[in-house]
């Protein structure tokens, strides 16, 4: 059996190998930084929104990534009707709830997404999470944003409930399956100051869910992925500015050596 | 009483400190760069225009941030409800009038938030603040936009007409209120050679006017830090497009001896 | 007569010396970093899609880029109508036909705009191009993408039917007008690997095409320009995130002389 950098290198050569179509209804902050990160990653891009061709457009998929950064009435429908066609020719969906439980609208489009074509993958911050677990047991304590714990309770709430893979980014990445738990602790403090560091996140997650069958496993080998990448970018740059030409850059350069020297995964 | 240079310092390190939410509801084109530059300063953005969502939005927000540079007509119903309830609220509004005067639906966009829901700021170049003066002694001159003592006769005839304060960026920034007038001589001739550095000074304001009651103070100290950091980013990129990332930089590492050296500013 | 570099260097002149509005209609991905290629060349960008203003601000503007990458309905009905008036008034058309032959939608509008409003040049990659020949002898071939000769077949089929300018970019870009075709062998390995590159073409195009009359001459010199920068940009960067600041910096600063030493087009 390999070691997990050994996995996480293997998806890595695939998505390069194979270049996967991932399919992003996305919010407009995000658009262009997540195309440029799924490109230097391997895979290829597409952003395509409108009713009249979204499920011809999953249709040519490996991966359907739903993010309701910006949303409004017209994409919601764009976003529900890609992620039936996605479950019906069982394409792996990967959810982020960009602010849900901070509007109405956004709580409200998650559970109706959740409800009408769960995703295979929900991947959000802690808050996030939080918003969309109704047992209140998960959620209490008014510091638990800054608490792994709490997060891998909140994320094992709701993986029960929707059925999915549940990945929550923080300085300690969590992600939940059933009772499998994977924390990761690779990342730099720049990350939350460059926007959309975590809609990439779940763009990359589509990466690795078009060419790994194991959603798990996905979302734990994306999560990594992405903090070593930001540790290598964080090394070559002055400022969170700069931060974001070199992460680019070492997500097309990343080798095996490095995820070997800097990985801190734990699985329990 | 203590220096412009310390008042701006000290307006940096609140927002660094409180990492106020400013609500945009900007265009399109730089809906990236300005949520980074938000970051960058120490801010926290939101991006929201769906009209289901943008007055409980504004009820999270201390700066609600309207740019008009991709209208629609949905988006359009988004800001004057925004704005009405910012209003309400008394959130700062801060209005980036951009193209105003080149199509009949951008003036008349303008026109209408003036009328229904009156900004706290209106920033913008010297062009698009003439438009929207009905005095037409202030808006004589085919050069004028290049004489920034035009721009004083434009700035204070809408601030009048508004009960605003005016700001209006050019080689020589203006900012006006009722009869004050500051002028900022920072900047670097890249900054109109990326896309929308103007925008991101508007955004900036929002920052500053969440954390400083003063409107006209707010509006300042947000041109001469954007012009001193892009002081700075010029001395350390190629060109504009290395320009852009450093200016970021600078704007999360800008110190107050970077203000007190460089600050160029003048109250009359 | 002068020869090739020189006819570009003019054109780069006169863009740098009168700064032409161009007009773009383009898709969410790209508009940040179009406007800002057309910015560092010298160009004036203004993004407007607007049904109630497109016609006004094609009055105002010297090109028409559209470009369909994230089409939806409205977005159809505000680029036939700006394309009308774009004719109208004698202004040149680009047509960016993004993922035509992927989906139904993107094909028809692309069809429709051919059959209402006619652009002055067409410019997309070979499997787009190859999706509006409706002569099935110019697009036999499974492995017909990677020869150039297939891609001037299309080219020569779309042009003849069109009756415009088709510009194929590749790793030999063609350029075709009747029977003249023009090959071009600049441009990097990386430039695919950054998401828009190809529709940073169409928007320089764009600027080509406000200054010089003949569509022939600007698509190719556009064509020139771009390889040449990409080139350059290569050079002083280390991976496809860093290149994209190190483009807009090399089409800010190019010189004749880069023009004059690294050209590769070829006339037949």
């Amino acid at each position: 059996m390999t070691g997990p950098a050994t996995a996480i290198w293997h998806d890595v050569q695939r998505i390069r190998a194979e270049a996967p179509l991932v399919h992003n209804i996305t919010n407009y902050v995000v658009m262009n930084t997540t195309a440029n990160a799924l490109l230097a990653a391997g895979a290829s891009p597409v952003m395509a929104h409108a009713i009249e061709e979204v499920e011809e457009m999953v249709g040519l998929a490996r991966a359907l990534v739903i993010n309701i950064g910006t949303l409004s009435a017209g994409w919601i429908e764009s976003m529900v009707r890609a992620s039936r066609e996605a479950r019906r020719r069982g394409v792996p969906i990967i959810l982020d709830p960009v602010g849900s439980g901070a509007t109405r609208l956004r709580t409200a489009t998650v559970e109706r997404l959740l409800a009408e074509a769960p995703p295979t993958i929900i991947r959000g911050n802690a808050s996030e999470i939080r918003s969309l677990v109704h047992d209140e047991r998960a959620t209490r304590g008014v510091d638990s944003t800054h608490d792994p714990e709490d997060a891998v309770a909140a994320a094992r709430a709701l993986a029960a409930r929707c059925g999915c893979v549940v990945s929550v980014s923080g300085a300690t990445d969590v992600i939940v399956s059933g009772d499998a738990v994977i924390r990761i602790r690779n990342g730099h403090p720049w990350m939350p100051r460059v926007t959309g560091m975590g809609c990439t996140a779940t763009a990359i997650t589509g990466a690795f869910a078009a060419v790994n069958p194991s959603p798990l496993r996905a979302a734990a080998h994306a999560m990594a992925l992405n903090g070593i990448v930001g540790e290598m970018a964080a090394e070559r740059s002055q400022g969170p500015g700069t931060f974001q030409a070199a992460f680019l850059d070492a997500l097309f350069l990343v080798e095996e050596d490095d995820i070997e020297r800097r990985l801190r995964m734990e699985e329990a």
